[in-house]
Order: structure tokens, then C-alpha cells, then sequence
């Protein structure tokens, strides 16, 4: 287990910077403002076309295509099926991010039967990616409440069973193909105090997945620079609130050149985890 | 009618604190995301479940539930209904927040449905509270158009009616349980230009309501620390667009210590109404 | 074709204040709080009310309605056609934002029999002014990738065609009657990078057409005040983050007297389009 090196970061942003992709969004209803404007940081183009009717034309002309079961319901799971089929028939390579799997039967069900449907990668927080390979897990809602060192193996099974790469973040992300894996520690604990920064970076995976070579480094990277960018917002803000803007402009002005600078100044961060104090 | 101590505040924050509660939300769509947040910042954790099909399963295992039916359409409100019965069988306490019921007939009867099932707290402005009682008021859309004040002898009814505890928040918040009376007298009238302020505030309501015993206290001391945090915010803020930021930190540093400071630093805030002046 | 003189925008600015309209909108999903505060500080009411069941109580009380079809779905649609009616009969105008139309056969259909029904506006993007009038367009998402220039034609045909008024905005706006047509050039590109600009921009427009006399002026102003305040605000920004705190306090202060000052402070921000340089 290797830390993912900064000069392959700076070559997946070099890439999605050249060739802005198109990524389609079906995501969770909380967080769609967040998501759209993360992936507008980075220089990516969101689109949240989420009607049965209107998915399976918008897949195929999209580069890749998010699916997010954070807010689901029948017509929506519907939606993201057809989205799906479409998009593997065009060969546009597609990510689930199973939000707070682990409590809930309709979903649970729901997040086998995409998995069967190849995904290009899954992004989750421990205690989902634990729930998604049928381990024990304490998580209730959308929040982890298992460290992601606990689920570095299941996300390992999971990678392998599914011919997937699984990226597992929280203080530490992980991201495995089920052979190789990189580690990340970038970030800040303020992450968890903001609705969204998992379920955006969900929506930058699918960004740099629509790199389809080098996946494992597509999805890496995806979490490096919005990790590197919360370490590098969270130096500046006051608390959750300021951090937001702050987390923007900072996805916004990373750039292949700056990575150094980034992981300087986010140094330490990931170590201030008394909230409230 | 006695001002709300800021030592009772002190005494549900710290309880709060101690046991973060885990609240689900079935809000509307306008606000999730600063409803999410809001709820992130005081240290609980927000879940938004929303299919019929998961509700029952989930307001079981949360600490509070809160309703929401400002953006109400019928597979939602069948949900609502659903998680309301299953909060119920459950002891988990649960909250109503009646989002422009004077206009709307389709919304009153459903409102006066819910208002069967025992809410724990009702959470609503002036014109809200007078609808719901069945007085005349001036509201057209989610915005009030009376004071507080007018609304006072409503709030106490429909609290002793329906044995609850009523918030009838404005210029001076009233939180009633038909019996006995707390005012609050905090808060700025820039919280009134900027979306879900209330919103997230009846979330807020849920997640204090959690501390079943000390409902009226509970109840008072969230309707607190949401406008201190406005008018600390506020004093800051150059306009609705930077009140946000500075809201949400203020909610995330409030703490039982520095309630003194709060009321302080948002002193006279209540009285520049002179918007765009 | 003139350039929009400030004088004008006082005018129109200084009676939205006087008499502030409460706007009825039926948008998408992922814009919903910025298009309310937006609405919120530009001294106006919005209202979401979004079920089929409702929305024909509503629009007869609201001084203008808001139909965006950005996340369009049987629903939704069936709603909004309800409120379009309703709105039409009690002589309530509407403005349409055909998000995304080019792309998509389920959404082009149901603009189209929007369309018939006589909007008092409709706020595009050059692709989507394009798409509508039946000309090519490069366009697959909700971005643009014609100028403003491109579609000027189209837009006086659109006009003329349906009797609207026609606003299609990009680097400069052209506002047009299919006869008299307004430029103006305001705005920085940064608003691009922020989603939902556009998007709220087009409730300001529903806005500023509750002045049924002037409507021509009426619309032009609407996106006067709005690209100048996202001018403004981009002199101060870092980043598509800060932006936005910036863009809706520059909203919320914007006035007949300042005009002038908002026009020079915002000068130049136009050409400087080399983001991520």
C-alpha cells in the first residue's frame, strides 16, 4: 500500500483540464447544488437530466455518469437503472456512490442489483463500503462510524468481485483495484461537518473516470485534489460555513503545477478533530 | 411570559453536546442542503430519508423526526405520514413545521391530519400559527405578514389543543405549552432575506426535541441558539449572500460558555429593519 | 440595436421596490435555494409550490410564475402546465427557461406546447435560443457553447413568432420584442462557473414582469441588475466560491442611485476569460 504520488495526480488534472468532461448526475436531492458547483470548480461539466424519459438519450452524449442513492424512491431508481443500461451500452463509463447502504433494505437491494451492472468505480465511506460487502457496520445515517483503515480489505473483496476500483475515504482514503492500492491522508475532519463533500466527490470520480485508461489513477487523483483542496479551504475557514466558499475557490485554482503548494499548506489538518472545542 | 434564561440554554446545548442526535428530516426541496448544514453545525447529524418505501425502517432508529411540508406533493406526504406513525410507535418525538398552510387547501388538510398525530413541537411563523388556528391572517406565501405578538394567544391554543409545545418565531420568538410562556428576543431581520433560515430552524427544533424530558425548554433553547447565531452573524455579515457563511460558523462556535458573548455581540440587531435603505 | 441605458434599470429597479412581487417558481431541482435567495435579496418574495394539486391556488395570487425545465419529469410537467394555465387565466405573466432544450426530445416537446401558451418571457442561452428556433446548435448540457451574437436572429424570430419577449444572455444579453432590441454588455465569466446563475436569473426576470407595462424595458433590467451585480462581485472574488456570498449581497444592495457605481466597478471583467490560467 502506497501513497499516491503527486506527479500522477498532476497528469489525471492536466488530462481532465484539456478535455473538460460532460458528467451526468443522478444524484441524491440534498446535495445537487454542491455537487454541480464542485464539479464546475474543477473545470468538468455537470448535467442533472433525471427523468425516465430523458436519461437514456442524455447518457450516451455524456463522458460519465454519476448515480447517487442518497435521496432514493421508485420513479428515481427507475431513472438511474435506464441511465445506467444506457450508459454501458455507449461504453460511458459510470459511478455509484452507495449513501448510508447499510441501514436501509429497500436500498441495500436496489445497490446489489447496480453492482451487477458494472461500475467503472464505487466511492463510499467505511461504514457503507463494510455494509455493501455484507460486514457488521455501526452506521446508521449518511455518516461513517467505522474508520477507513477497518474497510480497507472489503474494499479490496469488493474491488475484486466486481472488476471494480473501490475508493473508501475518510481521515485516510483508500483506493484499490483489489490488487494495488494507494493511500491518501489529505483533508480535513471540517469535511464531515459540510453536507455533500462526499457525494461531490462522488460526482469528481465520475469526472476523471471518463479517462478510461488509467482508471485506478483517475479515481486516486479524483480524491487527492478534492482532499488536498478541503486541507487547503479548512487552513483558512472559521468553521463549516466559511469553509464552503473557501472549498470552491480552492478546487477552482488547483492546477497540475500547484499540487506542492497544496499539500504544504493542507499539512496537518487531518490531526485537529476537536470540534467544538 | 418570562425571557428564556440563557442558563437553560446553556443546559440543553451541553445535553446536546454530549449526545448528538441523529434527526431525519422530511423537508422540502428549496432547503436540504442549508437545512443538512445547519444541523451539521450544532454538532448533530441530519438524515434525509424520503421514500415510503425506507421511512418506516429509518424514523425508528433517529432521535427525532422533523415534517416539513413546504414544498408537499402526495408521494411525499405519504411518506411523512408513514414516518410520522412509525416515529410514533417508536417514541421518537417529531416536529411540525406548517410552511405556508394559509394559502393552500390541499396542505391545510393535510397539516390539520398531521396535527392529529402528536406532534412533539410545532415550529411556524406568525401568519402559520393564526392559519392554523383558524384566524384570519395576511400571509399569501411562506413569508409572514403579521407579528409574533399577534399570534401569541394562537400559539398557547393550539399548543393546549393539541398538547404540544408551539413556536411562533418573528421579531421576538414565543415558545408555548399553552401554560406557560418563554420570549426570546434575538435574532435580525436579515435572517428574513435569506432562504430556510426557519426551515432549518425547525430542524434545529427536532434535534433539541431528541431531550425528551425538558420539551419546552428544549424547544426554547434551539428557537436560541439558531437567532443568537443570526444576529452574531448578522453583525458581520455585509449582506444576505456573506450572512450564510458567518451563520453557519456562529452555529458551529456557539457552546453553554460563550451564550453571554453571543447576546452581547447581536445586541440592537432586531431594530435595523431598514432593508435596502 | 442600443445598448441598455442605466436610466432605464433605475426606473424599473426603483418600482420592484416599491411594489415587491411574490414569485411563483416552478424551477429544477439543483437551483431551488440560490433562485430563492436570489429572489430574496433583490427585495422580492419567492414561493415554491410544486404539486399539481396546489399550483392552480397559487399562481392567481402570485404577481408572476417561474416555469424552468431543468429537471423535468411527467410530475413536474403536469404541474406546470396546470400553473400556466391558472396564471393565464387570472393575467398573471410567466416567464419559461427551456434549460437544455436542445438535447433532449422530451423536453423539446413539452417547451414547445409551453411555448403556445403565450409566456409573457423567455430566458435562454444562445444554444437553447438556437435549439428552440430550430436552428443547429453545438449545445448537450445546460451550457452554452454558441454566442450571444449567433442566436440574435433567432431570438427576434422567436419573439415576433410568439408575441414575447425574448432575453438571451451570454458575454453581452440581448433583450428583444422581435422589433426593438437591447444590448448590454455586464456580467464576468465567473458566472458561468457557478450553477444556477442563469437559472435564478430568469425568476428575476419573472420578477421584473409584474410590471406588465414596460416589458421589454422590464426584462432588460432584470438582467441589467443581475449581470451587473455578478460584475461586481467578480472584482472581489477568489473563485466561483467567494463569488457567490459577493453576488447576492451585491443583489441585495443594488439600487436606483448606485447604478452608475456598480457599472464602473464591474468595467473590463468581461475580457479576462482565461480561467484555471
Amino acid at each position: 500500500m502506497e501513497p499516491f504520488p503527486l506527479f500522477k495526480i498532476a497528469e489525471r488534472l492536466a488530462q481532465l483540464r484539456v478535455r473538460p468532461p460532460l458528467v451526468h448526475c443522478l444524484t441524491n436531492e440534498v446535495v445537487q447544488e454542491i455537487t454541480a458547483n464542485v464539479v464546475l470548480a474543477i473545470g468538468a461539466s455537470p448535467a442533472m437530466v433525471v427523468a425516465e424519459q430523458e436519461v437514456s438519450e442524455f447518457s450516451p452524449i455524456a463522458d460519465a455518469l454519476l448515480i447517487n442513492v442518497g435521496t432514493l424512491y421508485p420513479e428515481r431508481a427507475r431513472a438511474m437503472r435506464t441511465a445506467v443500461v444506457a450508459a454501458n451500452q455507449s461504453g460511458v463509463p459510470w459511478v455509484l456512490d452507495p449513501v448510508a447502504v447499510g441501514a436501509l433494505g429497500y436500498r441495500r437491494q436496489f445497490v446489489q442489483e447496480l453492482l451487477s451492472l458494472s461500475p467503472a468505480a464505487v466511492r463510499g465511506n467505511a461504514s457503507e463500503i463494510l455494509a455493501l460487502t455484507g460486514y457488521d457496520t455501526l452506521g446508521r445515517g449518511a455518516d461513517s462510524t467505522d474508520s477507513s483503515e477497518a474497510a480497507l480489505e472489503a474494499a479490496r473483496q469488493l474491488a475484486k468481485k466486481n472488476q471494480t476500483i473501490v475508493a473508501v475515504t475518510g481521515k485516510t482514503d483508500y483506493v484499490t483495484d483489489g490488487t494495488k492500492t494507494w493511500s491518501l491522508a489529505y483533508g480535513d475532519v471540517l469535511m464531515t461537518r459540510v453536507v455533500g463533500t462526499g457525494c461531490a466527490l462522488s460526482a469528481v470520480v465520475a469526472a476523471f473516470c471518463a479517462q478510461k485508461e488509467h482508471m485506478l489513477d483517475a479515481v486516486a487523483s479524483a480524491c487527492a485534489i478534492v482532499a488536498l483542496s478541503g486541507g487547503v479551504a479548512a487552513k483558512s475557514a472559521a468553521g463549516p460555513g466559511s469553509f464552503v466558499p473557501y472549498f470552491i475557490d480552492a478546487l477552482y485554482k488547483i492546477n497540475p503545477d500547484n499540487l506542492k503548494e497544496y499539500e504544504d499548506a493542507g499539512y496537518r489538518n487531518t490531526e485537529c478533530e476537536n470540534e467544538h472545542a
